[in-house]
């Protein structure tokens, strides 16, 4: 299944995409798109509905984050050999994690807001793991049967809030808009290959990354069972997985957003996410 | 008014504490102490309610945390100087921020439960700011007036977790039950001055941590502000103002909690917290 989010923002309606690629509505199934509903029995529930009977959507206009009420949103650092690289940091001996703040999470083809002050606004294309089962010192096995699915995800960066104002990631990691994520989460049953799946950012029209989560350092499974150990994981959790090399901090010399500029991303099978970025209010 | 949550794990239900320190149950008028009802107007509805009709809680077993659904966990580091020098850090430019994942949220006096593989297991008693107004970019006066209360936290933290393990401080802070708030919101018209509330803590009855927000660096209304400006705040979103001087860390040689162990802490006119720390399952 294609499970979304649609309408506009803060009022988001659950649906599912058809094998037409039509939008239909869950809202007589289910209330949202969250974790009372992303456990293995919730999507059984859903699996079981006949999609033909389902209202579809004529008058679409938006895609919210494909999941709500997010309780955790927490990213891997440094995931892929080539973006450590240019980053200039070593491959971390165990995976380097840190959290997105949840009001960052924003729909797929929302604006990227520039803040203010902004100066190094860059983009990093994520596959993004959305937790289906409470997961505490979870196994391999464990951490393989309690995803509920995969999504895209942009990790929106400000560079200069990151790492030149003291501390931790933080400031640079969790602003307004920050966390497109969407259009679909495509449940994982539906994904063959996560440790596959290409994956590619543009900016303005031009190829910056073009990555495949097999050069990923600890997969999806791994940093699940990993995370547990520090945090139990709850359904609705997201985990961003890290990004490969190509991203605007990595150019020679540096590549950042400026007002007006549009970011295209996408993975195999999970669809694409555009953004136009826009100024503060 | 002192706001609060009481009840089973997972099945708080909204209560305040009365003049004679009776717990009454506040389920006729609010869903939840949570974000919906911390707003200016949420709280005037809840003074409105003349306290004598509220049913009075003769059964009380445990206090939740005194918020609910919390959106972010948002916690200050090296807030006060003389804790920066037994960390051997130096106090920062600018406020450090980190996140606590919200599943560690427990009640106060719920246990600590010692993470496998846990071995420099520590306390931090902290103010804790409850946000009660949507802020970005606000100015200090907007952040005075969008604080709906104070709370009592302790940002229970794993050193070895947080400083050793690579990376980022996240998998040291936020491991299930590191985040005890309560035992109630005081609002924030009923605390005369934040900037001179004594607070303590002892492990097994000893004084390790005796301070006052007098010497915090920076006050909340200035974090506030200055937090406004990478990441819009919600009701319901809580920031821990940093420690004082005399976490474990810091004493000549370290002293860490043990299974067994007792922590008690308080801050003037917050109330106080009694945690027992055993072992994860």
């Amino acid at each position: 299944m294609k499970l979304l989010r649609y309408g506009a923002k803060g009022q988001e309606r659950p649906g599912l995409l058809d094998s037409n690629g039509a939008v239909r509505d869950l809202s007589a199934y289910v209330g949202d798109i969250d974790g009372t509903v992303l456990t293995r029995e919730g999507r059984d529930r859903l699996r079981s509905i006949d999609v033909a009977t389902l209202p579809e959507i004529t008058d679409f206009e938006r895609y919210g984050a494909c999941v709500g009420s997010v309780g955790k949103f927490i990213c891997i650092g440094l995931n892929y050999s080539d973006h450590a690289a240019e980053s200039d940091m070593e491959v971390p001996p165990e995976p380097v994690v840190f959290m997105k703040a949840t009001s960052a999470i924003s729909g797929p083809n929302d604006p990227i807001i520039k803040p203010r002050g902004s100066t190094k606004l860059d983009w990093e294309v994520e596959l993004a793991v959305v937790i289906g089962a409470h997961l505490a010192y979870a196994d391999e096995a464990e951490a393989a049967a309690g995803i509920a699915g995969y999504c895209l995800c942009n990790d929106v960066s400000e560079r200069a809030f990151q790492l030149e104002r003291h501390g931790q990631w933080t400031k640079g990691k969790g602003c307004d808009s920050f966390g497109p994520l969407g259009p679909w989460l495509v449940t994982a049953d539906e994904v063959s290959d996560a440790d596959n799946l290409a994956m590619w950012l543009n900016v303005n029209g031009k190829r910056f990354q073009d990555g495949n989560s097999r050069t990923m350092i600890y997969k999806p499974t791994f940093l699940i069972s990993y995370l547990s150990r520090f945090m139990s994981l709850q359904p609705g959790d997201i985990i961003s997985t890290g990004t490969p090399a190509g991203v605007g901090l990595g150019q020679q010399p540096p590549v950042y957003l400026e007002v007006g500029d549009v970011v295209e991303l996408g993975i195999d099978g999970l669809g694409t996410q555009r953004q136009v970025v826009v100024a503060a209010a």
